[in-house]
């Protein structure tokens, strides 16, 4: 009956109709109709059996590539997702412009080390930092974290000095319960804020071990946006996790090691990117809609397939999928490909100005921005009155691999964040981030690194879930 | 029992003495002396817990780094073996100078798809190619391997072009029964004929997929050393996996790609390297000897740790431990370190004009180019006569996980071979490659990719080995 189930649903979009089904969970059907689960169960098993999610991320970072707001790869990511929003059948595309403080030209950045031992060192600049003007030259001084740096009385005990914070992303930080991203937390504050502690203590620039997990000669690039006017600018890079290790062994034999780097990064004036959105209209308007979100904009040096590449293939596809049922349903999902996550939410920020006095219409918000591994726990974050009916839905979703939280803290991922901790119920449904932390912000987040299987895993469990939220005329907010 | 052993043996070197031991092996001591196999076993228990292997590489890449033939790097490399050597306790440590026709700059290299999309490419030079003079436009002309290359008839027809073999090199390759090098040998067609193939085609470049198990967007450099004359000398490079890949997307699409590339590659004048010696003397005196081999020279981008900084800190620290035993065993052993064995085993010609006469005085001989992975099979290659023996040898390394193979047909690794093939008799350790070839030939062969344990391993296997093998007076000649 199963293997029978399959294949129909795979034999054309035409067959995704009401028909009943067997399935391997036992929905109760006083909350979910049973032609509403068995069309979920059909919707879900085409998905799975769908390569969409995974074109839709070759077709971006094979015809767009690298698209950094306010560069051309980022008008050419816009065009691209207008032109595909209609192309999958959306009924509503439209852009919505988000303005940008600065631009940043990349430039290029060279390392060595001068002393003790000759070594070229892979480094990249943070984005949004200074350049050198030329060649620069200290003396490395290590810091284990950003406290170890900020312990260091404010004045210019570092001056002539490079900053230097060793700090190894930790893979699992065991007290915080949560796989990655709490290393990363701790990583990325030397990244946020390094540059301003450094330069409270005269250093003359400050060198971060890349924010990663893995042990490649890679430097994963991020943002420290944003200066201090009142403080000296000073330059800011990463150093691949191996030129650190390097560095490390180098330091502890006891002479001084002493860098030289030239950086042509450079801040530019005011530019602008946009936040890209795609609806399916339901059959009762565009007045309310569930939202859908991933980031458009990536970094520079790899073609952002994992970040965010995978989260618009998956969300674009699972909109459209949903968009291909026989019929619309009830109520309206917009997919919202946001400008500019990767120098601070800047898009989403925008987004919420423009949108703050619709929140109420905003039923339910979910992103994709952890990479195209699959998602391993569902975790709410609406109104207790409608948690039953949220553990009901995930039933349809747990045959996927998907285990329930209790939690009900979701607020969102990423961009969507903001909205949801300004009060829009939200679903995270928590990843398996793979290698995500090994290839993010690096030449190397390239297609290949994209796992097909998982993506349709991931999309179908997105699909599944915002059909049936759609489909009810459930309150979710809090 | 074992426990107490191991426990000793680490304690100090002078406990290295021939106290009768148990072992989980049966030796028969009609062939093996009781005394000789438990001393055998107490230097294999203290290799497996003596990091030396590990420091070596850790000192030669961070102390010396980079170190292809005629640089700069190169002969820093040759000045830290002789003091290491000197440092470890060898009687005798030499250099013999080994030239080389030809030296040559890397230079820059860069390239970018101009049409239809553009995208920067990651590239690099074969070691030895010209440079492109400026830019270097040309439109892509896919061959699956050098055989669909030189299937074209030889002419103009890829004028204006760039032959590009998008060969990827197979993990494993199921007829050769051999993991991994199989793929090798066919993925380094391309990169040691392709430029001839090319030229005699008309075409303005060749570029490789680079020879490698990686999807990690790295160009793998390599040895395509060698124009022909009377042809047009045409600029070789590689690029990496993922830039592969996205070319072979472009083209599927039916779309000419357009590529751009310049390099400032420079070949030069004569230069030299020296092959680095150092014996432990046997109490027999320096006439006859084992021969443990490496190369020292590496690769210009990464540090060279697995190619072939393993190598050297496995069988200088095997030598060595030898050499730390209470007494110096019955019969030389010589640890030679290769020069130029990257640009196609430059030095170990070197060594076999020189030492030609002498082939006899080599009585056994064997190599690690292959990484620092644990050895897994032990291959002989001498004398009908004498394999009894090795493999009553080889029950000494058998708890080490090391199985025996009845081949008989080693004639050592990389540059031993130049031996072995002129009669030496040899073993070929046969080893798990780990990742050897995600890394090898790219920036990302740096220290943190040697798993000390597994090298640990490997050293205790040699050591073993090699010290029954000098302690004994048997003819291993075939």
């Amino acid at each position: 009956m199963r293997n029978k189930r399959i294949k129909s649903a795979v034999t054309g979009l035409l067959l995704l109709t009401a028909v009943a089904v067997a399935d391997d969970v036992t929905v109760n059907h006083d909350i979910i109709a049973v032609e509403l689960a068995n069309n979920a169960v059909l919707l879900r098993e085409r998905a799975l059996l769908d390569n969409l999610s995974v074109e839709l991320v070759e077709s971006l970072t094979t015809e767009v590539g690298p698209r950094r707001v306010g560069t051309a790869g980022d008008k050419r990511a816009i065009a691209w997702a207008e032109a595909k929003f209609k192309e999958l059948g959306f009924d509503r595309v439209w852009t919505e412009e988000v303005p940008v403080e600065h631009g940043w030209i990349r430039g290029e950045a060279s390392a060595e080390i001068i002393s003790p031992y000759l070594h070229n060192v892979v480094m990249t600049a943070l984005g949004y930092s200074v350049g050198t003007s030329g060649d620069l030259v200290g003396e490395i001084v290590e810091f284990a974290d950003l406290e170890a740096l900020e312990a260091v009385p404010e004045g210019d005990s570092l001056k002539g000095k490079f900053a230097f914070v060793s700090y190894s992303m930790a893979d699992y930080v065991p007290e915080s319960g949560e796989r990655r991203m709490a290393g990363y937390g701790k990583g990325t504050q030397a990244r946020s804020r390094g540059h301003v502690a450094a330069a409270k203590r005269g250093a003359e620039a400050i060198i971060i071990r890349s924010v990663g997990t893995d042990n490649n000669r890679y430097a994963h690039t991020g943002s420290g946006y944003g200066y201090e006017d009142d403080l000296k600018k000073v330059p800011a890079a990463a150093i691949s996790p191996p030129d650190a290790i390097l560095i490390k062994n180098m330091l502890r034999r006891g002479e001084p090691v002493v860098m030289k780097m030239n950086m042509s990064s450079e801040i530019t004036g005011p530019t602008r990117g946009a936040n890209v959105i795609g609806e399916i209209t339901g059959r009762s308007g565009s007045e309310n809609y569930l939202v859908l979100g991933a980031h458009l904009d990536s970094w520079d040096e790899g073609t952002g397939a994992i970040d965010d590449g995978a989260g618009v293939g998956s969300m674009m596809a699972a909109a459209a999928f949903i968009g291909q049922m026989e019929q619309r349903p009830k109520r309206s999902i917009r997919v919202l490909l946001f400008a500019a996550e990767e120098i601070g939410l800047v898009g989403a920020r925008a987004y919420y100005e423009r949108h703050e006095d619709e929140l109420d219409h905003h039923l339910l918000g979910a992103e994709v921005d952890g990479g195209g591994g699959r998602a391993h726990t569902l975790v709410s974050g609406v109104g207790e009155a409608s948690v039953p009916l949220v553990r009901e839905m995930h039933k349809l979703v747990a045959p996927l691999g998907i285990a329930w939280s209790d939690a009900n803290d979701a607020t969102g991922a990423s961009d969507m964040s903001v909205l949801g901790r300004a009060g829009m119920p939200a679903l995270n449904f928590m990843q398996n981030s793979n290698d995500y932390f090994m290839y993010h912000h690096t030449p190397n987040d390239t297609f290949d690194k994209i796992i097909p299987e998982d993506m349709r895993y991931l999309t179908a469990a997105y699909a599944t879930m915002f059909y049936l939220a759609a489909e009810m005329e459930v309150d979710f907010r809090k």
